[in-house]
């Protein structure tokens, strides 16, 4: 067992990363703090590991809520039935969420635990690699609107964080693919020597290789937890956990929610701003080229989607989270494991990288 | 001018009580920090005061959402809408939300801004009499669920509260008994000279003399911040603001949002919390009468509808938020000025005060 703590003042809270944990309900149970617990997941998790949870929970008054699957569900619309099932169930006040799932579940679940009656407790059970590493951790949550990605949401803390690493054998090679999308991440932003260690072990963690895998969702919770204590809600340093979002972010809101993965979206997006680095020759070029590597190595796309055009991209950057008064700001890499959170890269310049990545203009 | 500061730390913002504030923009423009600025209002109050408002933000960047008026339209549905003309118009994190009408408009503008890219900063201007006394100072957001009221929101603290009392003129009867409901409320918890204070002045409220006006809204949002700077969320001494409003709930619930107006069903759950408080031997019989006599002068509602039942009554108000793990907790008075939160009043003897208020078996 490997444990964490996110040092959050009085919201501070353990993540427990080990094989089997789900069932280890002696581990987790105290953090449930009254007799209501309402499990929020979907229809691919479900039935998989729902009655594993259930089984933990047997002194508990339970109801559940099953999602459809995917990110084009992470809506409003959709939000509105975990208010149904808890008015339709009183739950009140002191009612526990539980997530089960991946990055959609965990950022739906964890908004609804906001507002429910303006703030009730949850905990985390990130079931994807993508969401171990980075979204159940942290406290952000939210749902996405048709003109921007996590535009409507909240900062709200969960009780406790519980990484099951025997979930991920279910787990398809893409939404892998996706989560090493943001793995990888870590160790461009702000950790060269795990960069370095997963140059050496790509082999093994693509085949799953469960010590591999442990200590890699070890490393990025530890880099995450170090981020976000500095600064919770993302005022400043916080901002350079979203390398290649900004540009990830205008591709699933281009394509469609679901159809580019978060992950693949990430991969593509990191590419470009490496290359944007390089443009304004803050960033060796070989740095860059080993970053676009090991994105290639687990088996991501790195390079922006044909049907995009640059109007487009600007267009939904600027709609970004990461807008400051009219500023474009976003995350560039000085060096590797390095980053800075910028507002200096002209439009002119990022429409050059744009269309040197192919894009039409 | 009447100057009051909500005492929260680095949440804490300061009250404005004049004639005339809302042209006065030297006073607040200071609380907008960036360029973009969106107005919230309703299609009542739109016509009334909107250009004005805009008039003293001429040298911002502003959009504007007018939404139905009425407590019918505080749904999550509406309240996409605001977040709809933000992203259509390109505002980021910087932007600041003003909420320009009643407790409906500023409850859904504020929990826009708490959820709009998980936070932005928003300014309270009330244009209602409950909403100057009650809803537009101390956080509390959100909108109503049809299964139960204010069951989707989030605490979110303006950057200041502006009271212009001019616009009470244009206030309809009926919505100005409204507010008078929770200003009684007041006197009854903790400010039993207060309450003396309004028995005299009555006549002179109700006839909106201007004065009088002043002193009352000046007294409420004393009360207010003194009791919310003690208890920002609610775990304890805030939820005495909640007088009458567990059985108030429950009739605005069952009867449809709007056909009761919030202070009236306010009232109605006043006068039963009353004579609960009586039936306990916990508040002397004269003392309820002379809060449900100052009711009655202000032109309010003292008996529940009568198309309840008791079953129904008891059903919603197990769905209010003052429920904690099964029982239910109700502020109660044990003397003029003195309130408890309490969990002693049995289902037994709430339905016997229940049945004596004529509702049906």
């Amino acid at each position: 067992m490997k444990n964490l703590e996110l040092d959050l003042g009085e919201r501070s809270y353990p993540i427990f990363i080990a094989p089997g944990i789900l069932a280890d309900g002696a581990l987790w149970l105290k953090y449930i703090a009254g007799s209501q617990v309402c499990i929020v997941s979907n229809d691919t998790i479900a039935p998989l590991y729902l009655a594993d949870l259930k089984a933990q929970l047997s002194e508990k008054n339970v109801c559940e809520v099953i999602l459809p699957d995917g990110e084009a569900h992470k809506t409003l619309a959709v939000l509105e039935q975990v208010f149904d099932t808890l008015l339709a169930n009183n739950h009140n006040r002191s009612t526990t969420l539980i997530a089960l799932g991946g990055g959609v579940v965990g950022d739906m679940c964890g908004f609804a635990a906001a507002c429910y009656q303006r703030g009730v407790q949850f905990i985390q059970i990130p079931t994807s690699l993508l969401a171990m590493v980075d979204s159940s951790v942290g406290g952000k949550t939210g749902v996405n609107h048709p003109l921007g990605k996590n535009m409507i949401g909240a900062f709200h803390q969960p009780n406790c964080v519980l990484a099951d690493l025997n979930v991920l054998k279910t787990l398809s090679d893409r939404e892998f693919s996706a989560g090493m999308a943001e793995v990888i991440k870590y160790g461009l932003i702000c950790d060269a020597e795990f960069f370095g260690w997963l140059e050496q072990n790509i082999a093994g963690l693509m085949a799953r290789d469960a010590e591999l895998l442990s200590e890699a969702v070890y490393r990025c919770c530890e880099n995450k937890a170090t981020v976000v204590a500095e600064d919770e809600r993302e005022g400043g340093r916080r901002a350079i956990l979203n390398l290649g979002h900004t540009f990830g972010h205008a591709i699933e809101t281009a394509e469609g929610y679901g159809n580019w993965l978060h992950g693949e979206a990430v991969a593509a997006g990191t590419a470009l701003a490496l290359a944007l680095s390089v443009k304004l020759a803050w960033l060796a070029p070989d740095v860059a080229a080993r970053g676009v590597a090991l994105l290639e190595q687990a088996g991501l796309p790195v390079e922006p989607p044909s049907n995009m055009n640059v109007d487009q991209f600007l267009q939904l950057m600027g709609r970004d989270k990461k807008v400051v008064d009219g500023r474009l700001r976003l995350v560039l890499l000085v060096g590797l494991g390095e980053a800075v959170v910028t507002s200096e890269a002209s439009i002119e310049i990022i429409t050059e990288v744009l269309l040197a990545a192919g894009v039409s203009a």
